[in-house]
């Protein structure tokens, strides 16, 4: 039967995944445990003049599509007006069918601005007028809309040497109740070939009042921040890394090789190799000995274009899928840690859909005693946060571990509009049990159900973060 | 409800598919701008005395499935009877069942012989006779299929040295009014490794009067026929490629790889990638400044099997799928283009369908202000460009890019018949497309609909290309 | 329609895919030419005491599951009581919506123990007793369950040095109607680098009676133990392989690495490949000479989790998928067999379910006259065994070769209970095929469907091993 477009029923295709959505998924708070919004705005409770600002001013994901048109980049990322930026967003969308912006916009109109329309080139002014309206009310702000979002915890993406300010100041905040807990992305004291390497290492001196000289007190250096991070609440860490690497090291080759980096030698490609296996177990052996979780995420090519990485920087648009995720050598770096027992809870990412099986049968080999599903596959990231990329992971992870143990969705967004994403997760879940419970696949029965929704769309998150909510 | 064989509504599955089909993308004109057919034929108004001729004389995809069933290669493409041969096929069709053979074995049963029954072992008789005699029409002519079938413009692959006699000779003949362009394949000036290299070069010499002593002369050579083409009406180019590449040399070293081939010596693989990278570059300038389309296929493995190449030469069925293309190494070299304003309007082509995604999220790395769609993912290629093949590019391109800018399907095939793959694309598309509609993901309006429909049919391939059509 | 959970029209979804299932696909009988199972327990006519002992005393599928749930080892593989692991398994179960096993599990409750509800953490006490009772019958002994089941024949897995016995035994007992005939399985003499190989050696000279001190040798011990297990009705051999090579060497180079290894020293990598590549065109040749089926499992990374090898010894659960497999590697070994006729009939498995459409594209290279489907693709393997996996590897395997000559299923397992497995299957075949009827897609004509029904449920592995059943 035909379905009305993006109404309640979005999604869901059978009266089983309805009750699920209504019921029992749509009721469940967020928490939002990977995403890259700014912890400022939501101290400063920022609000919007238009639509452009929220949308269009950083989001990478929305710059591309337009690009694709064939707008001018000065349309897209330049001086142009707001107006202007927003109408070459609306034309895109013409072209955009089945694509996940399409349905994304269309939610957060529906969620945020009460707008159940379409947004088209047709309806462009119209939508323009309406939206801004609506920003003026104070209910629209930054706090408003993670409010209205029934967000109950966000973690932000941070660097060893931030002073996580406005975390602190949000956690004292008496007028404000949800959770903003930091989450430890070390990738520059990782990143040993970037030309800011050295400079970045002079920072992390500074910050933790250690003295890197060598790989010991670069150790101690970031131990030092890691109990920072810590005492503010942070349970979760975050590496994005390119492909697998495991090639250990002596700790006198890494003196020597820290050495070189610090004197502003060039690091060839295999000592590389080398700094990061010894610095990522160093890591994760912390991470384990907190409790934290461990987050890799594989396989994304960075700034492939160069012309444009010098005109607006990195993370504008020009990353891309990669090559696949070498299996041999990511089981030897889990072994690594898992052979003296200080293997992390752990979240496998890879940005190439090709590996979902692969992650799903590697996840079996290193799960652990007495942690429900230690190790596990992340969500449908970035490029795969499709609907169709959603349905793999989720019918892989079911295929090859346990659908019912997964800690679920993340909106890996800049914007404080995306949390609809969890919605979009949620429906497109509930779809895929409903049709298999309708076709006869797995029993009908809410006692079963119930919790696989529920802890799916919450509470595996909860706990395997042990987040205190 | 259980649909007839393949009738009127042939893989449309809802009411949407079915008018988008039959009002917007049925009544397009084709434009084929990939095929192998032979010019001399189009020329010479080719007739056909069976069925065998058209359909098996030349069509590896029906070799290799025919040896499949066990069949003597003398039935084959040996000098067995056409007859034999064709009973051959019939009884090969019962055991490909889901296989895009069958389909395209009864489209054009439907389209050119008006024949609506099934082919198989009981029917082959029958269907022998049927087809032979209406071949006796002169509307079943070379000529006559490609008026049958509604197409404005072909082009065909050639040979930088071809004189392109037959698109000169149709050009001025007045009694045909359907546009025959080259396209540019120059694998035999960029396959340096080739035992024929050298002859081939001596070729190109005598052909563009330019005696090709080095890299300077070659370019100048290339140029020369590059302009030959360009007045011939030539727009497109296409290279087969097996993995991407990306390794620069100087012109001295050019120089010195060049002379080594062309004295025939053995050119080793790091320099024949060397030189391979550098022609390349040089073609896509070229192609660049003269507005045209440059098309890479990526990923085939060809003449597998020796014994049979002996036998009966290359591109008789003994091709397959290899491995995924490396992504580092493709964006390496668009970009070295893209740095320096040259990269021209460019289609990508992967043989291997798990590099769709990573295809798909390359095409807004590079994507150019001015041009809509500047970078292009191909359509579903070769042993991908079955229904599932086609399904999964459309929605991969969706997910990553935008499905509306799509330049759409072509039949890279040898056959006059199979213009009916056309046909068999836009059903998938609108198929798609009206699910999604009916699903509610995408409004339902046909001032949406129909430009999406018609541009991805045939304006889009107009546009893109240029062909004043 | 909601459908009831798992009925007689499981997994049927249309009304011909339940014609096709029951009138044609469930009656035929089975024949499991690929699985692990113990021979002696057949010859013993082995009985169990609860459920627990044919499920979960040596099944890795149902261990790395148990684990996922964080449930203690003791638990799973150590000491606990039957009933505890019973207990782990069925509330792992209620977190395995979308899992083969769930499906599994309660095909094997119906078909073996008239159990037509649910096992979860619920009825996991009702469900042990019931099946506890059950098994008391003599009717659920291992011969019984294989009665049961329609089994006609069984191939097990066994190494060249084993004598046997039981076949031998099974082969004349009066009492035993199914033919349990064994496959020859040499992966110990071909992974030279295990540190057990020239101990494995020395046995195998033992067994022959052959004094192995060169290749010449080891070719003559080989020989003597194919020509023992040729005696003994075997025709299927069967190979573990990491990824593809084609290394080939000369008859001293293999006399030179064969001798370093007899005399314990490391082989390295490359030597490795050499001495693989060689033994293995060896063996093929023998095959192709007594017209016996290779089978070519390729792409598992084994015994990822060292502390658990060290704990359990191989085959434990911490197995994982690998790397896709390199097809021009691949097509280099089958020509260089095929290049003097001597490619025996095989069948190429991958654990990458991303290789199916490269290898459903490598087939059509080395087919051979006289022989149908001489080059097959292995149905869906381990990981891969599940619904999903079937479709895919079924529709990849019908887009590019033909389906209608496909070998079909095997269990690939080591328990009397799972020969539902073939029953999961031919519903899936069945409904695949019946949805492609319905949807007008191939023609409803059972003189058609039939034999593309009753062929790849039993009638092309009969033919194509040449079982005598």
């Amino acid at each position: 039967m035909k379905k009305n477009f993006m109404d309640a029923d979005f999604l869901l295709t059978n009266e089983t995944a309805k009750r699920l959505f209504h019921k029992y998924a749509n009721p469940m708070p967020i928490i939002d445990y990977h995403c890259h919004i700014n912890p400022a705005e939501i101290a400063e409770d920022r609000r919007y003049d238009n639509i452009a600002q929220p949308w269009l001013l950083g989001d990478h994901y929305k710059w591309r599509q337009i690009r694709t048109t064939g707008a001018p980049e000065q349309e897209i990322t330049g001086d142009a007006d707001d107006r202007v930026k927003f109408e070459r967003f609306a034309q895109m969308l013409d072209q955009a069918i089945g694509n996940p912006l399409y349905h994304w916009t269309h939610l957060e109109l529906q969620r945020y601005f009460d707008y159940e329309g379409v947004l088209s080139h047709k309806t462009a002014a119209k939508v323009w007028e309406h939206c801004n309206q609506k920003l003026a009310d104070p209910a629209l702000s930054v706090r408003g809309l993670i409010r209205k979002s029934n967000v109950r915890l966000i973690c932000t993406t941070d660097d060893p040497i931030d002073d996580l300010r406005y975390h602190k100041q949000l956690a004292e905040d008496s007028n404000w109740e949800v959770k903003v807990l930091p989450a430890w992305r070390p990738d520059k004291a990782v990143n040993i070939q970037q030309t800011s390497f050295a400079q970045y290492i002079a920072k992390l001196s500074e910050v933790s009042g250690i003295c890197i000289s060598d790989f010991a007190s670069l150790r101690q250096a970031l131990e030092n921040r890691l109990d920072f991070f810590d005492e503010m609440g942070c349970v979760a860490s975050d590496h994005g890394l390119d492909n697998a690497f495991y090639c250990p090291a002596s700790e006198m080759e890494m003196d020597i090789i820290l050495k070189d980096a610090l004197a502003g030698k060039a690091i060839g490609a295999a000592d590389a190799l080398k700094y990061k296996t010894q610095v990522l177990l160093f890591l994760a052996r912390e991470y384990a000995k907190r409790g934290w979780v461990m987050q890799l995420h594989y396989g994304a090519v960075r700034s492939t274009n160069q012309r444009m990485l010098k005109q607006l920087g990195p993370d504008t648009g020009f990353d891309c899928i990669g090559n696949t995720l070498d299996a041999v050598t990511l089981t030897q770096f889990l072994n690594a840690l898992e052979e003296t027992g200080q293997l992390p809870k752990t979240i496998l990412y890879s940005l190439h859909p090709g590996d979902n099986e692969m992650l799903g049968s590697v996840l079996g080999c290193f799960q652990g005693e007495g942690i429900r599903g230690k190790i596990q596959q992340g969500s449908a990231w970035w490029f795969n946060d499709t609907k169709q990329g959603m349905e793999q992971q989720l019918t892989s992870l079911a295929n090859l571990s346990l659908l019912g143990g997964f800690v679920g969705m993340l909106t890996d967004s800049r914007s404080f509009l995306s949390y609809t994403r969890h919605e979009y997760f949620r429906r497109i879940l509930c779809n895929l049990i409903g049709t298999w419970v309708e076709n006869g696949e797995f029993p009908d029965d809410d006692d079963l159900l119930r919790p696989l929704v529920e802890n799916i769309s919450y509470y595996n998150t909860k706990n395997f973060f042990g987040f205190d909510v």
